[in-house]
């Protein structure tokens, strides 16, 4: 059995719960978090403790709380020489306290409560101070998941940077188009069926290969006309914008 | 039955050519175009011309030809009275020659060789001179999908520009994305499933609802630290661009 301690219950360590519950070889000894959650006991009866005082033994400790508090937090940890480990991509790993043994188990996805991810095919993305304690990790990351990589702080921070574009502000360009079907009184959900596909032919195809449209075609009477229909001025540049990188991109290649 | 003759082999019509096909209740009459494809005779025994004034009797006609060609193409068509229809967002109803009976025949979906699409999920946007031939195009396009929209081209061109800013300009994100991975040799597939869990949360969430990350929170540690391991001048100013956007949008709402 692997023992695992969750140090937080946000919105990883919530999604990480539910799904090291039903794998046979992963003992979930407690939780800590700073207050009760009700979504808790809801979920499953594993022993809870506000107490840092009375954190168990475990294999693994897995912190779950924001970026900016990592640090503070592991510092603040009662013990020594454990496997101590962090979940997120922006947060290099020595940022834990080195009074115990450190790593890093960020799984590379979004996550929300209204949806469960499957597992299987989200990146684990793992680091760790010794070959042991990597192998420990591996071994935990193998129960979810059938994507494990072994990633230092550097490259993680840059993962994490790309995310940001593929997903933050891809979801912002959702935004934008969704605003502007709503000055139409035109419904979201038009769109809906062209965002999946686009997301899912980069399976098929690079994103390079993947462009169309009027910026890569370089067809300026339709750029024209749809930044003329284009009222919030901050569109306006996120489209002027976009529209010379591809063109730019794609001239660079013919 | 309800007959049909393509006029033009592009990527809209090439699919709607094979969808139509499944359906007992479409006669594709004949296709036009300019040279034989030979993807064409390929895929199934359907007449061929390459002269308008072979063109044969049929309830629809469907241009799917490049934009800026349909005005001119239309005007050559040696019949009149006739329905004939484009598959165009980004063009007019009008465009087409008054001398027939006009009408649009929208598919809104990204169409690539490489890729079936699922038409029965496709929103299809139609528009036509009078009832009847409205009647006439709802009968085809429910034949192949169960999302069927009437949509005059003013509202038209502002779902292309909304659709330009979910295909095209996501799209580029991707790129931008996989192009930060390769400075660090590390694969695409890495982002893949953040891509297509982003894209799917949107039937659950709202794009707003959805919105999370430095931006949203305003965490500028985290943006500083972006920024400065962002190389690409070109990738920094979209990266503020849509940080301020971002920032700007929910500050309004809180």
């Amino acid at each position: 059995m692997i023992k695992v301690v969750f140090l937080g219950f946000g919105n990883v360590n919530s999604h990480l719960f539910q799904v090291f519950q039903k794998s046979p070889t992963i003992e979930i000894v407690q939780v800590y978090n700073r207050s009760k959650k009700e979504s808790l006991s809801e979920i499953a009866p594993v022993p809870f403790t506000d107490d840092l005082k009375e954190i168990k033994e475990a294999d693994i400790y897995i912190i779950g709380i924001s970026d900016d508090a990592i640090e503070e937090f592991s510092d603040l940890l009662p013990f020594r020489d454990r496997l101590v480990v962090h979940t997120s991509g922006g947060v290099e790993m020595n940022k834990i306290s080195g009074k115990n043994r450190r790593g890093v188990f960020y799984p590379l996805q979004t996550f929300s409560k209204q949806r469960e991810p499957d597992f299987q095919k989200i990146p684990i993305c793992l680091e760790a101070d010794n070959e042991e304690d990597l192998l420990v990790l591996k071994n935990l990351a193998k129960e979810i998941s059938e994507s494990i990589f072994e990633i230092n702080s550097e490259k993680r921070a840059k993962i994490h940077v790309a995310a940001v574009f593929v997903n933050n502000f891809v979801n912002f360009l959702y935004h934008i188009g969704s605003d502007l079907l709503k000055e139409d009184n035109l419904p979201f959900e038009l769109l809906i069926p062209l965002i999946q596909e686009t997301a899912e032919k980069i399976e098929d195809l690079s994103p390079e290969d993947a462009q169309t449209g009027p910026a890569r075609r370089n067809d300026q009477k339709t750029i024209q006309k749809h930044l003329l229909s284009l009222k919030n001025e901050n569109y306006k540049e996120v489209y002027t914008l976009m529209t010379d990188l591809i063109y730019q991109q794609h001239r660079k290649k013919s």
